[in-house]
């Protein structure tokens, strides 16, 4: 492990994350909310920090990293990313301690959207578009992670996405993932800018579109209201957010073949085919278990599509209080926390890709017991799926239950009621936001004790990225020669 | 599929099951509790059908029994031993309906122990001998199942089992199975007995001692007494009783090779020191978390002690009413219900070695991170597991999980609360028996809607024949040429 290479990413990190605060700033001048100087402080100290070890530890262009130093990079990328972008929110007053600043920050550096805000529209304009403009750096982060980064560390079975996405340097890691991350980036982009369009078209300010955009695309689900998007009660932006949610919740490689004039690339992918069918199934679900709240199809309809896509798209907007809906939903939308989005799209949870390969692998194994000599191979779209792509997908799926079992146990341990205890872990590790009980969709996590906020973190930190990645920087054996 | 071998099976099992009825018809002579006629009509329509069955299908002794037969053999055997059984409930007017008659004794056959009985104490004493007898014969077919059928056929990674428990016959699986389940029974009902010897000598009536005994040893935990262990408040009881489920947790094969004068075994195989360990291990955080409600250590220990084992052995007898504990108590006893006994042992659950095997998964996968290269094996008791061993593990903890995850929506659509659905259905696939919520320790299953106690009906027998051997039944390539 050299860490000057680790130090050396970090400090490019923090001086490109330095220089997005000119954002904040740029809003804070236009609003005159008195943030500009805790912005400037913050720019400054990030900006320093990150020269100092860019410089201090530089490395050669063309030096090789292995990855085992490509693991210890993403973490504490991630971990800087997340300190960095706090101090907006600490120095601007936004919360009275740092414990709370620091978790609203890898809330939204991790997507999540889990906020510790009390009164959301107090806050200076200035620092709610940080908090967006977080989550939507983390989007990007998360879209070169899944697409450029982990294929080539085989982690999670994400080597199946190695090449998904043509690079014109297919051998070197380091221009490979540089050239893959520019053409994500741009999709993730105009996406991003479609989706803001859209938004004004509903009659929204630019400010809230530019706000819900940057933490649609994310699937993160930060709003700039405190009753998110039941605030603009309309049928149009709800509308508009569902199609950008699943947008989001898909493979982004396969918008940018989408892009490239195949848009049939959607359906031929099963992972997307099975993400689809499997809103649209639970939707129907949830529509007829909570028409009896609302006594009206096409509003059962409306709450049920957005509540459903919100969820499993682990984004996290809020249309309706579905702890007042029946249990049944209740408990759909708990498991549907697990299951998450499409792997390789910004959204969080187990990934459907990891729970198809899963549900093929039982049903392989059941075939087995009928036809004991008959040797049958899992495929996703034709393709056979290596044993190695399989064991990483059955091992990552364990630790996830391994580390929801041992966190909600913890989190209970400090005076957490079960129900909040069980939903706030599974909300943060599969990066949703909201829960059940008093982390539910109108409620939020100021009330934990500051113990359990800093077990979310770490719970927050795992999920996002890939629970391997974090967990392995604990083992022995990865710091040793 | 040969029709005449499973239903020639279920006859002579019914003969069996239809004989046992004796000793409920002498119960009821001694106590004269106006029971002997409907125990007299429900053995002679057992009897009945088991000769019709037996005499109509009669098989040479030689046949040759295929693996799919064999499953289908072992699933209707629990059906139909769990429908006779369910007889003299129905005559005897124990339940109002059939549907609480037969979930009662699936409840017994399985081991689970969840009642629908309100008042238990009003219940004839001939039914309430029955009903605890049901359950120790369900814990006879578990040890034979487990260790001498599973794993002939391969399922679920029983056959990691093979020949633990040696045959003078080791080819034919007949013989086989039949040698080895004389061994196993006899182990059985020696411990049964020494267990009854132990509760006599606490000052408890022969009936009660018989009663627990019977429930202890398949860890099915029907008591005699609406309040279980609580009524006889005896410190000695309750640990024998402790002494017992912790015995009746571990793999039979290893009471079997103690008795042959090898005490040393349960410490050099691994699940059992898992087992033995995880206990100890759960049993003082309990302590530790439930010492304010006691104010006292030993108190905290003894009841500690007791709920865990109880829930760990899937016995599910209560000393205390755990849903006055802390939340993260109920958590951890929650957890536990999945994790469950040993494999080869009357208790149910995911069982030790399939969690153990999964731990293993998971670390093996988590180094092969660092070491790409390396080829490490999976090992329980210093020898390597066979990649079959594993994959069969996998996918029966998968399947665990995903019957559990429909299950409980389904409960919860038949407007159960969230909590109650969650531990009941996770209750009954693990055999333990309470759960939380409206079937909490000091509840009972009655107040749940008939097609809800249907629904756990299936469950219960999910759990208890290993899942696979359920849900396979259900595939059309099972019925198939």
């Amino acid at each position: 492990m050299r860490w000057r290479y680790i130090l050396c990413f970090v400090g490019i990190l923090s001086i490109f994350l330095g220089l997005t605060m000119i954002i904040p700033l740029i809003c804070s001048f236009l609003y005159q909310d008195n943030t500009s100087r805790p912005i400037l402080i913050s720019a400054a100290i990030t900006e320093t920090i990150g020269l100092l070890l860019f410089y201090g530890f530089r490395i050669q262009d063309n030096d090789h990293i292995s990855p085992r130093e490509g693991i210890a990079i993403v973490a504490m990328g991630w971990i800087a990313a997340s300190f960095f972008s706090a101090l907006p929110f600490y120095f601007g007053h936004a919360f009275d301690t740092f414990t709370d600043a620091f978790f609203e920050s890898v809330s939204g550096i991790t997507t999540t959207g889990a906020s510790v805000m009390t009164n959301i529209e107090a806050v200076p304009y200035s620092l709610l578009l940080w908090r967006s403009f977080i989550q939507w750096l983390g989007g990007m982060g998360i879209i070169v992670l899944s697409l450029a980064i982990l294929p080539l560390l085989g982690v999670g079975g994400m080597q199946m996405y190695k090449a998904e996405v043509p690079s014109p340097v297919p051998d070197k890691l380091k221009p490979r993932i540089r050239d893959t991350a520019m053409i994500l980036w741009k999709v993730y982009a105009v996406i991003t800018l479609a989706e803001v369009f859209f938004l004004l078209f509903g009659g929204m300010s630019l400010y809230d579109a530019l706000n819900h955009a940057f933490t649609t695309m994310p699937t993160g689900g930060f709003s700039t209201k405190n009753t998110s998007i039941t605030h603009f009660d309309s049928i149009y932006i709800e509308t508009v957010i569902t199609v950008f949610m699943l947008l989001a919740g898909i493979n982004f490689s396969l918008h940018y073949q989408a892009l490239l004039g195949k848009p049939i690339t959607f359906w031929k992918d099963s992972e997307c085919r099975f993400f689809l069918s499997f809103v649209l199934i639970i939707t129907i679900i949830v529509t007829i278990n909570i028409y009896p709240v609302y006594e009206s199809l096409g509003t059962a309809f409306r709450y049920a599509s957005f509540q459903v896509v919100s969820i499993v798209t682990t984004t996290g907007y809020g249309s309706a209080d579905y702890e007042l809906w029946p249990s049944m939903t209740q408990i759909i939308l708990l498991l549907c926390m697990f299951i998450g989005a499409s792997a390789g799209s910004t959204g969080g949870g187990m990934k459907c890709l990891r729970v198809m390969i899963y549900f093929k692998y039982c049903y392989k194994e059941l075939i087995s017991l009928i036809h004991p000599r008959a040797v049958r191979q899992i495929k996703v779209n034709f393709k056979p799926v290596s044993s190695e792509v399989v064991s990483s997908v059955l091992g990552f799926l364990g630790l996830f239950v391994g580390v929801f079992a041992i966190s909600s146990v913890m989190l209970a341990s400090m005076g957490v009621d079960l129900v909040t205890s069980f939903s706030a872990v599974a909300s943060a590790i599969g990066n949703i936001g909201p829960g059940l009980g008093t982390v539910g969709p109108t409620d939020n996590y100021a009330s934990l004790p500051a113990l359990g906020k800093w077990l979310l973190v770490w719970c927050m930190l795992l999920g996002r990225l890939e629970i391997y990645t974090i967990i392995i920087l604990m083992l022995p054996e990865f710091w040793r020669k």
